[in-house]
C-alpha cells in the first residue's frame, strides 16, 4: 500500500469539500499552493466561466483533473425529459475532456418526482448512460458510475451498490476490453457498510473498471442524509483496509476528498479545510 | 395476492407506530377495538408489567402476537459485555415465548463506540445469535434477523440486506429444515431499494425462513435517520410490489405497520394514527 507522508501529490481535493464559496480559480490556486496533486471540479464551478481558460489554469498549476462532476439525473417521466438529460451530459462530456478529466463522474438519479417505479428508472439509466458512452468514447473521456449509498435511493441514484454499478458497466460495455470507457468511482461513504466490498473491489480492478476513489468519514450519529458527511478520521470507516482493498486491486490513480457538510467544514475557513484534509490523508487514510 | 380490504384481521400494530406514549393495556384495547389481528409489542412496552397478565389480555382481546421487538445488541468492546447481551437477549425470548410471539425480531447491532472493525461485529452477531438460537428452540420461539438500511451500519446494524441476513441464518442453521428456527423480518424501509430483492425475498420463502413482513413508507426528503418514517402512502416505496413478492414467496402472516415518527405521527392521537393505519392498510399496502 502507498505511503501518503509527504505525497500529497498522490491527492487530490475535490472542490464540494469547501462548499463552492469561492471562485475556481482561487481554489485550483490554493489546491497548488497546499501541495495537492489533483482537483476534482464540479460543474456549477464552471458556470459563467472559459472552460478552456480554467483548463490551462489548472495544468499551469500543475494540477491533474481526478474527475468531473457530475451527470444530470437521467430517469425522467417522459421520452423528451430524458433525451434532454442525455443532451445536458453529453455537453459536461465535452466539457470534462476539455478540463483532461480522468473521467466524468455520474451520479445516474432515481424515482422522477411521482415515480414509485424503480424498474422503469434503471432502464433509463442503462439507456442514458450507453448513449452517453458513445459520445464520451469519441472524445476520449472515461465515465465513472458513482453508486450511491442506499440512503439515497429515493431521489438521487438507483445505483446503490458496487456490485449493481459493475454489472451495469459489464452489461453496457461487454467483453473485458483492456481499457474500458466505462468504470467506477468507489466512495468510501456510500459503500463502506457492504458485505460484498472486498469481494467487488477485486472484481472491478481485475476489469481495469476501477476510475477513482473518493473518502471522507460516516459520523455517528449522522445529523443530515446529505451534508453531514466527516472529516476522514472522525468516523468509522475503516478508511485503511478500503484504501489496502483499493490498491490490491491496482487503483493507483488519486485519493480524492469529497466532504459534503453543511454543518461543519463548509463554514470553516477555505485554508484550514485544505491543511487539516492534507493532514489527514497523511495519517488516517 | 390477499385482499386487505375489510381484512384487518390479517394485519398487525407495532407498538412503536404509537410512540410508547401510552401503557401496553391502553394499546392492546385500542388495537382490538380498532379491528386488528395482531400487535408487536416492544420490550420497553412490558418493563414494570405482568408479562403473563399482558399475554392474557392480549389473548383475551383475540389479538396474536405477530413478533416481540427486540434484541439488545450483541457486539462489544469485551468478551463479558459480548456474554452479558447474549444473557439479556435470553431472558427476552422467555418473555416471547410468554408472549405466544411468533418471532422474537433481531436487531443485532454494529460497530461498539471506538470501533471500525465490521468483522468482529459481524463475527459476534453469529456467536451471539447462535448461542441465542439454542435457548429460543428449548422454549419453542422463533428469531428473525432483520437487516437494516445500510445508514444504520454505524450504529444499529451490521447485517444490511436480505442477502447478508438469509446467509447467516443458513449459516448458523444449515440444512433446510422444513420448519426453521432462525428466519428473517422483511421491513420495506430496510431493503426497499435493494436490487436483488426479489431474488432475496424468493428464497427466503423456498427456505421456509419468511417471519415477519413490517411496512411504512420512505419519505423524500427524509429529514431524520432515524425517526421520520412515513406512513404508507405518503413515500415513496412501491408497497403492492413487494407484498406481491411476499405473497408470491408463500408469507401468509400479518402485514405489520412500524412507523418511528418523532417528526409527525408520534404527535397525533393514537386512536387516528389507528384509524389512518387501518385505511392505509387496506387501500395503498
Amino acid at each position: 500500500m502507498r505511503d501518503l507522508a509527504n505525497r500529497l501529490d498522490l491527492c487530490s481535493i475535490n472542490t464540494a469539500t469547501l462548499g463552492h464559496r469561492e471562485k475556481i480559480s482561487t481554489v485550483i490556486d490554493a489546491a497548488a499552493r497546499h501541495g495537492y496533486g489533483a482537483i476534482c471540479p464540479w460543474r456549477r464551478d464552471l458556470q459563467d466561466e472559459n472552460v478552456a481558460a480554467i483548463a490551462r489554469q489548472i495544468r499551469d498549476a500543475r494540477l491533474t483533473v481526478s474527475g468531473y462532476c457530475r451527470s444530470t439525473y437521467f430517469p425522467a417521466l417522459t421520452r423528451q425529459e430524458l433525451e434532454a438529460n442525455i443532451a445536458d451530459n453529453i455537453k459536461a462530456v465535452t466539457d470534462a475532456a476539455t478540463l483532461g478529466a480522468a473521467c466524468f463522474v455520474l451520479v445516474v438519479g432515481s424515482l422522477p418526482e411521482g415515480s414509485r417505479d424503480l424498474t422503469t428508472a434503471r432502464a433509463q439509466v442503462e439507456d442514458g448512460v450507453s448513449r452517453l458512452l458513445e459520445h464520451a468514447k469519441k472524445v476520449g473521456i472515461r465515465l465513472a458510475l458513482e453508486p450511491l449509498h442506499p440512503m439515497y435511493a429515493g431521489d438521487r441514484s438507483c445505483l446503490n451498490t458496487l456490485q449493481q454499478a459493475l454489472d451495469l458497466a459489464e452489461k453496457i460495455e461487454p467483453g473485458s476490453p483492456s481499457l474500458p470507457s466505462l468504470g467506477v468511482a468507489v466512495d468510501v461513504y456510500h459503500v463502506w457498510w457492504d458485505p460484498d466490498l472486498a469481494r467487488e473491489i477485486t472484481r472491478a480492478g481485475k476489469a481495469n473498471r476501477l476510475f477513482g476513489y473518493h473518502v471522507c468519514d460516516w459520523l455517528v450519529p449522522t445529523r443530515d442524509l446529505l451534508t453531514d458527511r466527516g472529516m476522514m478520521g472522525d468516523g468509522v470507516i475503516d478508511l485503511r483496509m478500503i484504501r489496502a482493498l483499493m490498491e490490491s486491486a491496482n487503483y493507483n490513480g488519486p485519493v480524492e476528498v469529497e466532504i459534503f457538510s453543511s454543518l461543519d467544514w463548509w463554514k470553516r475557513p477555505m485554508n484550514d479545510v485544505l491543511a487539516i484534509c492534507s493532514e489527514r490523508l497523511q495519517t488516517v487514510c
